[in-house]
């Protein structure tokens, strides 16, 4: 079988895509037509429906975007959220993206010593309704890196500069080699990946990079020709097509962008709101095939 | 209701006990009357009798250790291996925990931007079965740290200094300050910490520093006099009573010490062979209470 980044490289190929579609289940969004707002009342009382709504929503949504990205990232969050019932929805998501021909990047920035991240890595790349790829936190250094990357049809991207206001606050801390902290865990992450190389010329260890801080992707992507990048931030983060450009080499390759709210509740923003709630999906595919446009237009590609 | 960091404190001193119990069900580790290895041979066909022999093996465990511990803390991983029956497994655990009177620390090492952590938060500090406190990762900053804090009955230890070999690679990286990276997120965990002080002089944002490596723990301890530390690397990982002294102030509180395998699996060990794989929850309970006055000991306290 493919290395995953040469599993991801031929299916952006395949549909001239850089986007990913983020799976981010907040309740208070969804359509009243899929969840009654009556149950958020009591959650607990009522996980299964709420479950069952949020399956139907992201099902929808799955076969909505499927013609326009080569991957989609659920964020486990909303699902353990939902308790014992989420994973269940998250393992019949997997299996539904999967059959929709579309990797799935479980976004789960999990880390811990060696023996436990092994326990991670098996928790989600077993053989069963297995993620593709998963998010990870490089805090503790290889021990808790390396068990993502034993598998080579499985990639890891790991946290290096973060979307969110606060990111600054520790990864922009000044080394003493002049280097700020994000770099140096670029550096480590570059050399940590090095075995790990596709023939697409990336690796299986890539890295996550935020949109909302543009002179630092560009600064970054010459910094690490060989890693590949997940761009969050677009849309509901503030991030545009336009900043996202230097995230990319000089074959419009090597990043995806990811954008959640943004397309998930397309039925939602002024943009998309003539369709109406009950056509949430509809609105979705608009929103995503409009997004792949707009970064391909940006990269002065078709 | 007493801030979390109370909470603690007063249960650290009704036992006279500064050790954590890690709740880590390696499976290959269970004794053979628990679980069938056959079992082992096909885990997704067997999840069912897996997750209740976890269940079994940790229930009879946590009785056996309550009597000498305050807190207990459940490794999610071994859980989320599990799957959704992982999850109703760690639910019943939680329950079993604070109906032995004991606070639970999930061991989770959660981290995301605001609006994700704020998902983890409802997660796992819903009302129903809610663990006290959660392990983090720091890295996205107080974005990601805060809404762990909103509930001032709930706690949240930041990994600081780890106990794994490769903590180096990063954490030890040196600032242009003269720090290392590690002290400044002391610094900063300490000051973000500072509006949620108990009576006890401590904050409910706690810190994870390992005791595999004794002098950087005596340096931490001094500087962050108000922040509670989780230290891990006790037994197992090679740290031993002498080398975590240095973790705790001059009354011999503000630290609780972990040990996962060493209590949980003491009758594997050569101390405790002699109960026999069958008495395993009284080898634990061996183990803790021998554990609990080791430190006591070495803190000169009875």
């Amino acid at each position: 079988m493919k290395l995953f980044i040469d599993q991801l490289q031929e299916k952006m190929i395949a549909k001239n895509s850089r986007i990913c579609v983020g799976l981010d289940p907040h309740l208070e969004l969804l359509p009243e037509t899929v969840l009654d707002p009556e149950l958020l009342q009591d959650q607990a009382a009522n996980q299964v429906e709420i479950a069952a709504a949020v399956l139907k929503f992201n099902q929808d949504i799955l076969a909505a975007v499927a013609d326009f990205t080569a991957v989609v990232k659920p964020q486990i969050a909303f699902y353990e959220k939902l308790g014992s019932a989420g994973f269940k929805v998250l393992k019949k998501l997997i299996k539904k993206a999967q059959t929709e021909g579309l990797l799935v990047l479980l976004d789960a920035k999990r880390n811990d010593i060696g023996s436990t991240a092994a326990a991670y890595a098996e928790a989600y790349f077993a053989k069963e309704t297995a993620a593709d790829a998963i998010t990870i936190n490089p805090y503790l250094g290889r021990d808790g890196i390396l068990p993502f990357l034993k598998n080579k049809n499985k990639g890891a991207f790991a946290l290096l500069r973060t979307s969110n206001p606060s990111a600054v606050d520790l990864q922009d801390l000044k080394l003493a080699n002049g280097k700020l902290f994000y770099q140096a865990v670029g550096d480590f992450l570059a050399e940590l990946g090095e075995p790990y190389l596709g023939e697409c010329g990336y690796s299986n260890l890539a890295a996550v990079v935020g949109a909302t801080y543009p002179a630092e992707l560009a600064a970054i992507r010459k910094q690490l020709p060989q890693t590949f990048f997940l761009i969050p931030g677009y849309g509901a983060q503030g991030g545009g097509a336009l900043d996202i450009k230097a995230g990319f080499d000089s074959q419009g390759q090597g990043a995806i962008i990811n954008s959640s709210r943004g397309i998930n509740f397309a039925y939602r923003a002024a943009a998309y709101k003539n369709y109406g709630a009950e056509n949430y999906a509809e609105a979705a595919r608009a929103a995503a095939r409009e997004m792949r446009t707009e970064i391909n237009a940006v990269l002065s590609l078709k």
